[in-house]
């Protein structure tokens, strides 16, 4: 069963345009140079949080997913962490005081399982 | 395949718990009295978008997820239109002129589809 962790790379997270990366490639970066086995990180453009940017979503088939904002590339051991915790469940709930600060803190929706195919 | 419209009855939008069925509670009774052909109404305990309630979540096998706030029950007829579009299309993407204005407005997250089975 995979578990994606998908990166929003356009997000600028209220940053003026300037010579280099945006924040959202910032952040893909950090993830993608500490990725592990046990989940794969994708790219999107535009995860439609721009208000609410950095953004990453995180899924697998049969598992809640989650959303989460607020994030900068400084964060991504902490994000790395909590997907890794997601990973070792079977429905991606991972008790409360088990997930990270930013897991807590951070939420902008989680959407059920539909355990449809497509 | 099946669209389904997850609606969060918990939500309270802010306001104080009162004697009668909370914000959510109102906007899922709403929509599953408006609901029709084409797609499911289903009801979650939370979907941890307690900040931006009350908040739907779209999706479908193989399509886009979406996920709106900041929604009352007296926008029920204006999900019905929007989900309806969803429903029409194959990957989820309804062009944006398209969409009912709620929908272009008060987008919280968008999640690709993973084209995988659980």
């Amino acid at each position: 069963m995979t578990v994606t962790l998908h990166v929003c790379t356009t997000c600028r997270a209220g940053e003026p345009v300037g010579d280099g990366p945006v924040p959202g490639a910032r952040l893909h970066a950090a993830l993608a140079a500490a990725c592990c086995d046990g989940f794969t990180v994708v790219p999107v453009e535009c995860l439609s949080a721009c208000t609410q940017g950095c953004a990453i979503a995180l899924t697998a088939p049969g598992r809640w997913t989650y959303v989460y904002g607020r994030l900068g590339h400084e964060d991504a051991a902490e994000i790395v962490s909590g997907v890794l915790a997601y990973a070792a469940t079977k429905d991606g709930i991972v008790p409360w005081r088990e997930r990270p600060e930013i897991f807590r803190k951070q939420s902008l929706a989680r959407i059920p399982p539909t355990g449809e195919t497509p």
